[in-house]
């Protein structure tokens, strides 16, 4: 008895991993925690955008709209370029099903989605550490719409602005440390997920702390992406493009001159396979 | 016994209507009709994007994307300038949550929620009529954020396209009625929501002819706006700005140059208060 | 381009206030507050049972069955007199549905979900402030069946009775101050509805010292009622009767006497358009 | 070792069965099919309301509305007069969370529940067979409010009002036989309820026709009750008295005049103990 | 006017108790119980597995998953041996729907749906206290799938592994007692479900101490049994074959040697009708 | 700026496939796919249980408890003997949280899970291709559980059973091709999920004809393993183990003779690392 197809293990793939800001301080330490966990394979761009037209961060729906349209541009570009997958670099998962619907045949994945994943395999309830209090309302929303509502704990929040994040390590790590800590003894969490891409550089050691796993969403998102833009590379496992999944046509996105600006990329670090 | 406070009934207020996307050819309709439909001492103020850089029509979230940084603009405009209401025109209710967080004492609505509003009040269950079948993912996505599932009867669509709807209306209303009599015989509808707002111009006479409500989104939004706006102006009912509903500072605005370039106004059509 | 109809602004209304309790002290005050924040060319009627076979309040579900069969022909009384609208003036909302289905072409609507509306537009979290614990539970329970679970932030008590509420207004306001207070800030609250038509004549103090809206239901109520009396005099937005929404044959009625014995009006209150 | 307590097995009880409605004519046939399905040691008292005041169906929430009152006041009866346990013979249960109140230690309970119970020991998925159409709104509001929104698999109307069923019995066993036939085959149905008190007569003759199980509401409600009254004699399982279980203090039922007027029993059935 | 049918009153059943633990130190002392609680003319065969073969409790899903045939067998061996009901005797319910699949004719039915029934017609929402703060997870996804969540008032445990519950009674008694109370006092609880079939013994004393409903799970799931098993007995409500109720074939199960082996009888206690 | 850590990309890992039947025929044949679709460094030993003392198929709830112990035992075999991950190879995903709890270190995954995981990054809406109509009440449950119930367009059925679907190859893929158009067409299906092990040897060929993902079960949960298996490798993301997640002690585990008789291993295929 045969088995019909060809089907090689996962192929090297480019991935394309947004920074969905105007802010660059962090592309090359980010691109340097990436290059170290990536598959030797892999080829990576890491793009942020222009640091004169986009925020530093979105901590506010506000900021999160200035960049909605750079976001989708930027998937078009995956598209366009070829990349099998694409990241949108912050744990609000900013645009992630328009980005989905133009991305032609990249994946797109996103840091909240993809620590998810990797929380529910590994427990059955977990917690979220923001950064401030009124990002849970939204974040809260968005684990509810992954249909993950029943296995969250509780969000709880360090009290620290986006921007602050990365001033003083040891005392971020300590603040996250501590709500996590809350969030295992009182709430019942069994794992915990860095709720900003901001909060990367912690979790091994938190980790060995609390003695739970601590989802790092950097590393969730972008091995996410590496692992779905390998299925699609080797077994055609692209984004459906029928029914709600269907794009607009070229001709309306010429007629509307959509994708015709330059691509707002402002920042740019390329991380070659080995 | 005494009641304390001064409770003038409602004061003029002043409304702006947001077409968001780059088609001025419905303005001045659009304005006609709210020039009819609005109370005597309301003022609106209607717009439109720049026809250059904006799409036509918002049926995908592409097109969509491009028009969410001009929306939270135009909320800014409207809290700037004093505005009591504003209305996002169009049913798939896009950039709410980003508009409201920005929109200072400003009260924003939009069709989608407004009409839901309406039906509920009048049947147990309603049926949205969509102009393609691919948009009805994304309007079930609100109607169920908006805690309205359970009395949706049905999504149907007209197979027409937006730029098709106002081309021969004869021919939308025939589709339409169609399309919703099927709805209240097979699928429990006992009223109609017009699901997009270029759907102007045919509710009563379907209303008449079906023998139900029948919720026209352009009224809806546009009464709902000025009767919120009312309650704003009356009652100091206007958006909390706590928690979740907080806006971003000043500073940070200004530093991230958000809502320094012009007002992305392309057409503008006022209606005086009489 | 012209577009079909004829939509003059909202027209004068008649509206039908039922205070659904055998208790008239506060027919008046409540009239009074209603005649200064009605529309000028609004009718109202203020009705309340007889003192003599209705309890004084509805806190408890045993009270509020002695007057649904009143509330449902006080919705009739409101069909048959060509009411435009109707308020049924207690936050349990008792009887809505049922009166809603025999209330002909009057609209019917009532203070909880008057009041989750405009605090919804306000928001993304609310708390309501009750008068006693006990309550919570069917108040939950109505705020679920409205699709507004997920927005509930908390329900606080006072621990107040109902014919408490205004024996001394300044204590009252400040039991409620302190439960709001704690909403907002160990609950997550953005505003506050004030659970209990009695406890009017205080919003506006409140709204001040909390800084967030906090909604009045006899406002929130009175002026939903008028709106929606008003959209269905303009645009023939009456309740539908087809589906679940049929009313029972005039035969029928006749046929079981219902609505035969004289409207239970024990004291009336008329405050005339100006 | 030993168990402390004296737990005898259940001991005789006595139920009222309240048929909520102002005919008479199904008392006796009622009574007599309670009659053979009792425990031996069980009393009943069968009632109806007064055939000049009350209605004989409660198709529409017209008429629900006026038996509310009514079925609370035979609940206190049932409390007075020490029953063990009172069933609200209507399948829309009505009043029942109203009559728990008030009910002292009588446990009440109500055909579409007990029903409810009894299909999900037996199936995973039933279909309720209703009188007409219109009723499935809110009775799929009950049967969600019950929780086994997940387990219903349709409603399915034999379009045959109440009034009519008891006239034709074979033509209306053959219209549930086709309705529920359909259920299987079509809609996923394991089981069947009836879905009204009057579609009493049948379930034995369907059951073995369709060969799943068929669910009659008189036979599951009066079971339920006499079951729950015996758990209550025995074990002492009477209703809370506590939170939102309490009931109102005697002296606000005396100042209110609730419960002085004659009980409003029309008919009785007596039907002893063996 | 007649009613076709012969409904005698419920007829004498044979109910098999299976302990589904390797420990029969219990077995007796559960046996004494049943015997003062059941009908003088019910039948009961108690079992329990083989103490070599499987383990003394059930709080770990590890030593759940080792009972999980034996339990399916037992059902078997009901279904074969003509018992009208069978009863799995852990609150965890487990392997329900499996043995609910092949008891044949024989209702199946378990302690935590059989103490839910019996609380929500007690009360609006209840408490459980469990023995162990890690089995709330396990059992809170049983009330979710049972539907009865939003009646949960909370879950409270005596930090009390089920080996320990029965060394002091009066100890054990006592911590449930102050867990209990805090439920009622703290979180809303206005009745207690006892969550470990090993609490037996204490509820009748907890019950006058705390002033509200406490369920006794091995009470509330006997008698369901004995309830459910008159109801098939005597109006042929059996467990439904069609659908996702079918059971495997003879021939499969033959030819997988399935229930082949000896049925897993460790120890069998015998209570008479009388 | 440095980031603290040492992150080498995913390192070569030791997968257990567990096919929880008593067939050995498709060991083979499936392990010929794995070792094609496998990390060349990856390692996997697949195994299937006693032929003589496990059913071929696990259709029926009757025939999967009798492989649960023995899941468990291979999930503990796979903790003791260092595997990094371990798959339970049927779609019912059975075992699954019990698995879990008992597999130390060693991450479990299932291919119902791992398929939705991949279906939800391609698509809005998919569909699950089942063997038969009676499988869906319980798979429908599963996918409620893991939170993706309004994603499902449908389950459509095949009407084949297991046993039957390697019997004729292209016979069964026409039947799914038949099965899935339909789900594309009318139920809104955006990608098809293969709903059995066994219809493995076909996704290639229907996504082909289709122009939708369609997910094999086996490579979907095969990969997500393996990924899931490196990241514990790499990052120390194994499964938690404190609050639900704790497993039972050893001491326990030796007292009930746990894990005491032979791995249930009837057959073993090696698949080495290349």
């Amino acid at each position: 008895m045969t088995v019909s197809g060809n089907y090689a293990c996962l192929p090297p793939v480019r991935i394309l991993w947004i920074n969905p800001v105007g802010f660059s301080a962090y592309d090359q330490p980010m691109a340097d925690v990436i290059a170290q966990i990536k598959q030797p394979s892999t080829t990576v761009e890491l793009v942020s955008l222009h640091t004169d037209t986009s925020p530093d961060n979105l901590e506010y729906r506000t900021f999160e709209s200035t960049i909605i349209r750079e976001t989708v541009e930027l998937a078009r570009y995956a598209a366009v370029n070829g990349f099998d997958g694409a990241v949108i670099g912050c744990f609000y998962d900013p645009a992630l099903p328009d980005a989905r619907e133009i991305s032609g045949d990249t994946v797109v994945v996103a840091p909240c989605e993809a620590s998810l994943r990797v929380a529910m395999r590994l427990s059955n309830h977990f917690s979220v550490i923001v950064g401030q209090k009124f990002w849970i309302e939204q974040m809260t929303a968005r684990v509810r719409e992954y249909g993950c509502e029943d296995r969250l704990a509780s969000m709880r929040s360090i009290d620290c602005p986006v921007c602050q994040m990365q001033v003083d390590p040891p005392r971020t790590r300590k603040q996250i440390y501590e709500a996590a800590r809350l969030a295992v003894e009182e709430d019942g969490a069994e794992s915990i997920i860095l709720g900003c891409t901001m909060e990367f550089g912690h979790f091994r050691e938190l980790q060995e702390q609390l003695g739970v796993p601590v989802i790092d969403p950097v590393f969730a998102a972008f091995k996410d992406c590496e692992f779905a833009a390998g299925l699609k590379a080797a077994y055609g496992w692209k984004p459906s493009r029928v029914g709600s999944c269907v794009a607009p046509s070229e001709a309306d996105l010429a007629r509307f001159k959509i994708f015709q600006r330059p691509t707002p990329i402002g920042n740019r670090v390329l991380v070659p396979a080995a």
